[in-house]
């Protein structure tokens, strides 16, 4: 089998499951209780705020747990914009945000926020020119995400925050680190981050559980309420297994940040050279390999829709994606591919493959194979000039 | 180590956490991917689904699944209450319910809505005629827990079903049934109920899941937005693992439901006789021991400070609560001891036991024992008439 989908989400280590099972088994614990099982439990939850805290450069009052990525943004997002209503109406993000942002923006467009959905180039990069014209004295969030899912596109955030914040020193700034954190270097002072979302599943930790770094300045508006843990951000008995299995996931990928990250871009680097090399009509969606983050390369194949390819590739146990894995089963165009220019049939020919830490060369080597069979053998089939059944 | 303290948080099964182990090192895929990685962690979704509908007679797709309790609750109460916000705005609740449902409802309330807190009698029950005339033709929403917490009153919500619809067939009924699923009989149908809420953590499954049973014919407006999973009402990656937890939980209770009961209530009766009969100035607090819940005994010790008996306790290993667990550490007067009309004093010396299936007859006798020594002790030096420090 080889899993190519690791945007989508990524196997667990080994480790984590261990400690997992060791903490539900032991330390079962219900954090608020006064006794010692209490206790224990919470400390496990102050360890990983330690440990998170050092990689954001923050206090561990800073950080809230969460379901997981989709509530960080929405809290980030819904949160801050409700709270801040009477400085101003006017949001801001880009056409290329991940569901979780995008959909917590247009239900705040319903709601009755003025929001202005940033155009971004060719290569998905969004335009600082545009961003500062669009920032006024009325705009309390600005919202752009680290590395586009689906294009591996990463945005120059350190000169997003300056622009941001030269603008209106007012107006908070929410990164959606989902696909960056743990992959490429983030520098969470230096880019002026206020809020800023995480999510285990994607680090080889567990689903369910996520995070987001909150400014202790900002007071965003609780989306639950309940008993008040989480100084009263976040309610609900905290998920002290999922908080230890996202802790321990972090811990061990960013300890060999490096070797992994040349590892996935040398993987990279060898599937986007074997397809683009050796498969005609294919073309690269978003940015150059060495540009883009390093676990995720878009390929169109022209005259292939992406489903059929996806399938294909599937009945030799190579998994890969067609546009985002990170929504229902509703078949709907990418908007990060229409957002850099692509074109209806182009919008269908997108396959994307996501790298992770458990892929070997042979898998990509087998990858290409298997592509370089099957592309041409679909195409005959698919083709207006080939027969079709 | 004796723990009675199972109300705020059990320990998982280890048929749950081998299971969930499994899970996370085999079907990690995403079950919004189109792959078989995909398909297979669906189906586990699924098989969850499937039987938690039989155990509500309702259709899998009326079940939601959340981060746990709190979110259930409050996605049950806010959702619906804003989405039926033109149909009325009076809603109506209980004076002793948890956070998470009381909370939900102060927010509510700022937000404009006329919340009705119905009182409560000396043993934790409603009064059906006081709901009855409570309920007017702009109500849309009445919520109303299964088992108290705190008491373990159960509430007779067949009749508060009836009573509801009998007035108003369009007002929903909500029952935060977080402490009784698999712990005492609940017919939702028989009962009207609309929406239901369940936690895995307080039925030794995981914590970070529970669920939302949400009649179909029901739209609450998300409180999370996102890639549209759950068909619309709760985006976000689901939590698999967690959901395949809570399930093998719940099937493993109630498979020896009655066995569980049975033996619940005769270690309950046996701690509460122990101690009533045993210690003098100690009482129950809410109903007698056969009539709540078969996991609840809350006992006030006169003139010892529940605080300060947990600790006594604690020194010996047996972990008790006072109060509710299921909120921060600040201290708060138990809203539940004050409705059912106890004074200042009585809220002060109430400790919740709360037992569990690990739970054996000899922890009973062991936790006897110890009161039995620490009780007069601590009286000694407490008691006005006694020597303090």
């Amino acid at each position: 089998m080889i899993y190519l989908d690791n945007a989508a989400t990524t196997q667990p280590l080994d480790i984590v499951i261990d400690k997992m099972m060791e903490v539900m088994k032991e330390d079962y614990g219900n954090p608020s209780s006064y006794h010692k099982m209490g206790l224990d439990a919470e400390n496990h939850i102050k360890e990983a705020s330690n440990f998170f805290a050092r990689q954001l450069q923050c206090s561990p009052e800073e950080i809230v747990y969460t379901s997981g990525g989709t509530e960080s943004n929405n809290m980030a997002i819904i949160g801050t914009a409700l709270a801040y209503k009477r400085s101003g109406m006017r949001i801001i993000t880009s056409k290329i945000e991940h569901d979780s942002v995008s959909q917590a923006f247009r239900f705040l467009e319903e709601e009755g926020f003025e929001v202005i959905y940033l155009d971004v180039d060719t290569n998905g990069y969004i335009d600082k020119e545009e961003l500062s014209s669009s920032i006024n004295d009325q705009t309390s969030l600005v919202s752009i995400m680290h590395v586009n899912n689906e294009l591996g596109t990463i945005q120059n955030i350190e000169e997003i925050g300056r622009t941001i914040k030269n603008k209106n020193k007012n107006t908070f700034f929410h990164v959606d680190a989902i696909q960056s954190f743990a992959k490429v270097p983030i520098n969470r002072r230096k880019s002026q981050i206020d809020l800023l979302s995480i999510s285990g599943h994607k680090i080889y930790g567990p689903k369910g559980v996520g995070l987001l770094y909150k400014n202790k300045n900002l007071l965003t508006r609780p989306l639950i309420h309940g008993g008040g843990q989480q100084r009263g951000y976040r309610s609900g008995t905290e998920n002290v297994a999922g908080i230890v299995g996202m802790h321990i996931a972090a811990r061990e990928i960013i300890s060999d940040f490096d070797k992994y990250t040349n590892e996935l871009y040398s993987l990279k680097e060898g599937l986007a050279n074997g397809i683009i090399n050796n498969i005609e009509d294919t073309y690269i969606n978003g940015p150059k390999v060495k540009d883009g983050a390093p676990h995720i390369l878009n390929i169109g194949f022209k005259d292939i829709k992406s489903e059929v390819l996806l399938h294909a590739l599937e009945s030799s146990n190579i998994y890969v994606s067609s546009g985002s894995a990170c929504s229902t089963n509703r078949q709907a165009y990418s908007q990060s591919l229409k957002s850099i220019g692509r074109n209806k049939e182009e919008l269908d020919e997108a396959i994307r493959f996501s790298l992770g830490i458990n892929n070997k060369e042979s898998d990509i080597d087998q990858t290409i194979l298997v592509l370089e069979k099957t592309v041409p053998m679909l195409r005959k089939v698919l083709r207006p000039g080939g027969k079709r059944r």
